[in-house]
């Protein structure tokens, strides 16, 4: 078997978080027997100042001529002040509608070594496991019109859906469910918006053809309460892009390891693309201690729903996890009875775990 | 001095702890020199079973013709298959468009003696005393259109807003910061929407007029992530409607006591309307045990914004404090340590220490 890996290190500490995941990837090619392909493309801040945009037409091009994508992540002060067209998360909104990567799925669990970094009291995140599927290409961010108008004195945005968008994510969640622990929570603003409205119609319809899920409904306000007065009440969550957004963020953090936390974001057909929940962190960039895990547990996603290969994804994930157990950390996790090791080290630890 | 008070006690509990809140007003009444003048008008549920209107017209004059509105929650699951125009929060929003309330304002301070109630650690949430600002009568609440299209097979809500409607809560949570810690943190999503660059604009403008105010910009999903992280770094926070409708409900449960938290609505030149944060808890309605402090702390704020009553509003806000820090407590606050009062209970403790 042969993969294609389009790879897309972008700013800050996306590209040592890339590398690392790359020699994960080469350890499980080399037990297995599976070859792996891979190739770098520029996006985001490099991209930019290398190309003149954040998402050269090179980049969409390999891409969609690979098997699979890893992005590290975008963004840092250099571009900060970047006019809109020119700043690097413009690279990551293009890539996602140039893959129709509509499904974003971002699984927030706790791990038991790590409990003690939850900014929650311990009862209270304990046995979370939740993921929040996000529909990624619609909504608020692609919506038109999205200008100024009267002359500059009103501004309008639009939350547009068709219903086959709101269909396909729809199912993505049920499947989702289906395969972990048959709980379906759905979340929309249905007494306000005429948006989720039909959400909300289609969820219904939907759940006709899962009958072994059950489902609720959660208006997105009393969701962002529950998810930290009651996290281990969610199973799966499906929400649209903005809602999506804001609640994968805030479930991010619950667990207090953000950078232990993979996304996968998927196409109806085509190559899905995996990257870290954390940002490019320029405060850390280029000291070689970032927290690789995030980077390396997306590689694994992609084994697992891009190539299919599950035992090679679980033994990613064994790995990472007895690694833990052995109470290595990196310095984004305070553990004064652990053991603080850097990027380099993480890696080569998890390397030989496998 | 005398002033006329509309009280709209609505559903569920809502009725229990408007009832709370006119006592207390009463005490005030009788322990300085003013007079209160009561009418009571219907709104929610109650008013859509005994007028066929969430909203009806009566209510409306009755709050105009008012020197401010008391109202205590709205819903319940009898309304809730209703159709959208029968359902009791359509009279909340048509309440605050009649009345242009376009500045919701929602202080999230935690009690000491409460802090074990919070699901964060003790040492995130202590001390955290921040206020939100939330617009509350545009964006894509009321932006037109909202409707389905293309024979129901697609769907647009619209973000709208003018430039004077952004001025002017902008002004409003300056004003706010200026007389708290000066500090003002505008929450956006100006990486993606149009509304929310023309917004972080006019707050670059504003900043001039307020130079001893400390601006920060954060973006609307990690301003939900820092909420929880670090709660304490907030003053003033400033955003459009939506926003603030997730982020003032993630607030509010921060503490760990959602039932002490009063909220203010203010119009430019117009009536305010006071509600607590909680909804109308239709579990325990009627049966006399609902915490009836963000009511009472609700009047607290009315005192203050709408009758520039500050040492009534302060002699109201110290007897909840003092009844608190002697351990009395309603059922929705677990304390194994403290003494266990009704709604009845608590509101005569707090007049006594009036
Ligand atoms: C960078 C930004 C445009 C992006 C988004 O809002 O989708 C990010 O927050 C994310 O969640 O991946
Ligand atoms: C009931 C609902 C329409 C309302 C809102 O979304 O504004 C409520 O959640 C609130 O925050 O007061």
């Amino acid at each position: 078997m042969s993969k294609k890996i389009a790879m897309l290190p972008g700013d800050g500490i996306g590209v040592e978080v890339t590398k690392a995941a790359k020699q994960v990837l080469e350890a499980i090619s080399e037990t297995y027997d599976i070859n792996f392909e891979f190739s770098t493309y520029d996006i985001g801040g490099s991209a930019i100042d290398q190309h003149g945009t954040p998402l050269p037409k090179d980049t969409v091009k390999g891409c969609k001529g690979a098997d699979a994508v890893l992005l590290g992540a975008v963004g840092g002060p250099k571009w900060d002040q970047n006019p809109s067209d020119l700043r690097p998360e413009r690279g990551l909104l293009g890539i996602r509608k140039a893959l129709d990567l509509y499904a974003n799925l971002r699984p927030v669990k706790g791990f038991k070594q790590l409990v003690h970094a939850s900014p929650l009291k311990e009862e209270i995140i304990q046995g979370s496991d939740l993921l929040i599927v996000r529909e990624l290409t619609g909504g608020l961010y692609f919506g038109k019109p999205s200008e100024r108008q009267d002359n500059g004195n009103a501004v309008i945005d639009t939350l547009s859906y068709t219903k086959e968008e709101m269909e396909r994510i729809i199912d993505k969640a049920f499947q989702s469910a289906q395969i972990r622990n048959q709980h379906l929570t759905s979340v929309d603003k249905a007494n306000v918006l005429e948006s989720s409205k039909l959400w909300r119609e289609i969820v219904e319809e939907k759940r006709k053809e899962y009958p072994d899920v059950t489902v609720d409904h959660v208006l997105v306000d009393a969701a962002a309460m529950k998810l930290i007065t009651d996290p281990t009440d969610f199973d799966v969550i499906v929400t649209e892009n903005m809602f999506g957004d804001i609640l994968s963020d805030e479930a991010s953090v619950l667990t207090g390891s953000l950078g232990m936390l993979p996304s996968a974001s998927l196409a109806e057909n085509g190559v899905g693309l995996y990257e870290p929940a954390h940002g490019s962190a320029p405060d850390i960039a280029g000291k070689g201690i970032a927290n690789p895990i995030a980077m390396i547990l997306s590689a694994a996603m992609m084994l697992r729903y891009s190539f299919a290969l599950n035992d090679e994804a679980n033994a990613i994930e064994s790995a990472v996890e007895s690694v833990i157990n052995q109470n290595y950390h990196t310095a984004d996790l305070n553990n004064e009875n652990g053991q603080l090791v850097n990027t380099e080290e993480m890696t080569r630890l998890i390397i030989q775990a496998i």
